[in-house]
């Protein structure tokens, strides 16, 4: 990434979002463990898909230990839900076959800003409700689960080659290693917008692209053969640009700077360089990326879209919760800026979007590793 | 822990070790990761019998990965210094048999509370280190490490079954389970001293040698055949009760305790009912339990003396570092008792152990798990 510092819009310490991205830490009001729900929502939406996908892998490959990675787990309860849907499903069909569950090594990833604290003090409650839920039948234990947390970029190595068996992200992969160089032009809007010029929206595509070729790369460095992933990101139906994406969550924000702009609390250039390093790709967008690293077969690819929560003030705090860190890191949070950031996206959602039926297009893609 | 509550001398929530106990988290003066030059220098001191045990076991097993786990990591620079030694042993082996070096997959594991925010804020650090110090060599790459966080107590599985081939850990086993059951009259004291009754010292006996069977135990299901593990312990020369042991570091805790009863600033009973979830073994008795588990095969089995910091300044943070929370957990923090409690520390270490040699013993053993 440092060789695109250069051109980039965004200032030095900016550009390298592995360094400062992350949730809002801790259980506070505030705090991403608190204002997930949407997040939560979008695990519990492909439940089928991963319980689909992790008993083929368990048919196929039976290891006696089962090795999973989360990959851009945040903090919070949302951070066990999926390893714990997983283990539950294995469980389940290893009672039904009277076999002993494998034992199961969990490696929670997300960027080095991220609260892992935060999870290591949910861990108690994380086992306790897993030998609840995971009770052993005619004798059999209930499965031994160890968890681990790993910090880096999933745009990196982040495990031994052949060590996993299965990876799962939600609603992490939609975020770019950087903001896209060669978008100076993009200046009233804070991402691939329908009223971006093209060559902004080339900027951001091209950039999807290369990052997620290399995921997909050393994933299938880490992945044994026949290991499987499951990801959901935030996506668009097509390749329209007035396709609709994520324009309910992220026009609020767009809108609530400009109004601060004309307020004059905001700097107009400050405004003006700002870029969300994020891209929603469409299913074609997926398949098309896949198919050209090469090292996955697709088991499939669909999307699903969800009605957004009414409530500006619980769209509020998710969006704060994920974006504060991102926006502190630009504009700073002085005079209480982000207070006055979330109120006015809290004002516009309840004024604009809930007269739509607001909604977010999420893209979900099974895989399998070929060799 | 939870069936010998009632019979403790502790109140309830400081009962169970693994709840609250860990050193000082952060970067500040009073953390850990300011303040372990002790800890730093018996890392360095075992350097020799880490080498030849890693050495070894690369040599006969040669895993294409090397899973490393350091148990009781803390927060800190510290918690990369052993596994950076033994990459660099491993990376210059390798180099000069002209072979690539093998992936390592490294552990750092402490209790839930432990800063792990702050050690995976050194990792970019650690990778740029690595790199600098284990160059590859006509065209081999450095080593790839991939290092993960694992909270929870080594008193516990922590691994799955045979993942690992090596167990290191440094200045953390001397710490027990729990404060050992039936020590109500060990009310002088906050540690098996000198001056305890020897029901007292037997109770603390007893409790080390469960714990070291329970964490031999797992280990040895957590360890592929061959596997290593190197454990450095505070500990005595030999079971003599006026073996010196760690009184150089704890007497003057138990003295400035004593100081603020005289002066009124804390309840006698507080200080009666507090003591140290703490045991130094000498050397024979690590061997004794070693060889009643019966997993493991003794390589080497050493004392060493340190010279204790002549500073009572380093020496009260040194402490401070480790027992504050401990502490804290009993006192409270009211009317800044710690800052008084570490005041009389540093007076009394300057007043009374400086005048003697002051020396902390270490037992070092090296062991080879048989099946």
């Amino acid at each position: 990434m440092g060789d695109h510092k250069k051109r980039s819009k965004l200032g030095e310490g900016e550009m390298e979002v592995a360094k400062f991205f992350h949730m809002n830490g801790g259980t506070g009001v505030a705090s991403y463990a608190k204002n997930s729900l949407l997040q939560q929502k979008v695990i519990l939406m492909t439940k089928g898909i991963n319980d689909e996908a992790i008993t083929a892998l368990y048919r196929n490959l039976s290891p006696e230990t089962i090795c999973v990675a989360d990959l851009g787990c945040s903090s919070g309860p949302n951070s066990f839900l999926p390893v714990s849907q997983l283990i539950k499903t294995i469980n389940e069909e290893c009672k039904n076959n009277c076999q002993q569950s494998p034992e199961f090594h969990i490696f929670l990833n997300d960027l080095p800003g991220n609260d892992f604290n935060t999870i290591f003090r949910l861990l108690p409650a994380f086992h306790e409700d897993l030998n609840k839920q995971n009770m052993g039948q005619d004798g059999l234990d209930p499965p031994k689960c160890f968890v681990t947390g790993v910090a880096g970029s999933f745009y990196s190595r982040l495990f031994p080659s052949k060590s996993l068996h299965f990876v799962h992200s939600s609603y992490s992969l939609h975020w770019l290693s950087q903001v896209p160089d060669g978008i100076e032009n993009n200046k009233e809007n804070i991402y691939a917008a329908t009223t971006s010029p093209p060559s902004a929206h080339k900027a951001y595509y091209e950039q999807y692209e290369r990052d997620f070729v290399t995921f997909l790369k050393y994933r299938s460095e880490e992945l044994v053969k026949g290991g499987r992933i499951v990801l959901t990101l935030m996506g668009k139906e097509n390749e329209d640009r007035f396709s609709k994406g994520c324009r309910y969550l992220v026009e609020p924000l767009s809108m609530a700077l400009k109004e601060l702009v004309a307020e004059g609390s905001v700097e107009e250039e400050k405004v003006n360089s700002f870029n969300i390093p994020g891209y929603c790709p469409s299913p074609e967008e997926v398949m098309y990326v896949v198919e050209k690293e090469g090292s996955f077969t697709i088991n499939c690819l669909e999307t699903s879209e969800l009605h957004l929560d009414a409530s500006g003030e619980s769209m509020a705090q998710c969006m704060r919760a994920v974006a504060e860190p991102l926006l502190v890191s630009h504009f700073g949070d002085g005079n209480g800026l982000m207070d006055d950031v979330f109120h006015k996206y809290r004002e516009i959602y309840v004024n604009c979007m809930t007269k739509e039926d607001a909604m977010v297009t999420s893209v979900i893609v099974s895989l399998t590793k070929i060799n």
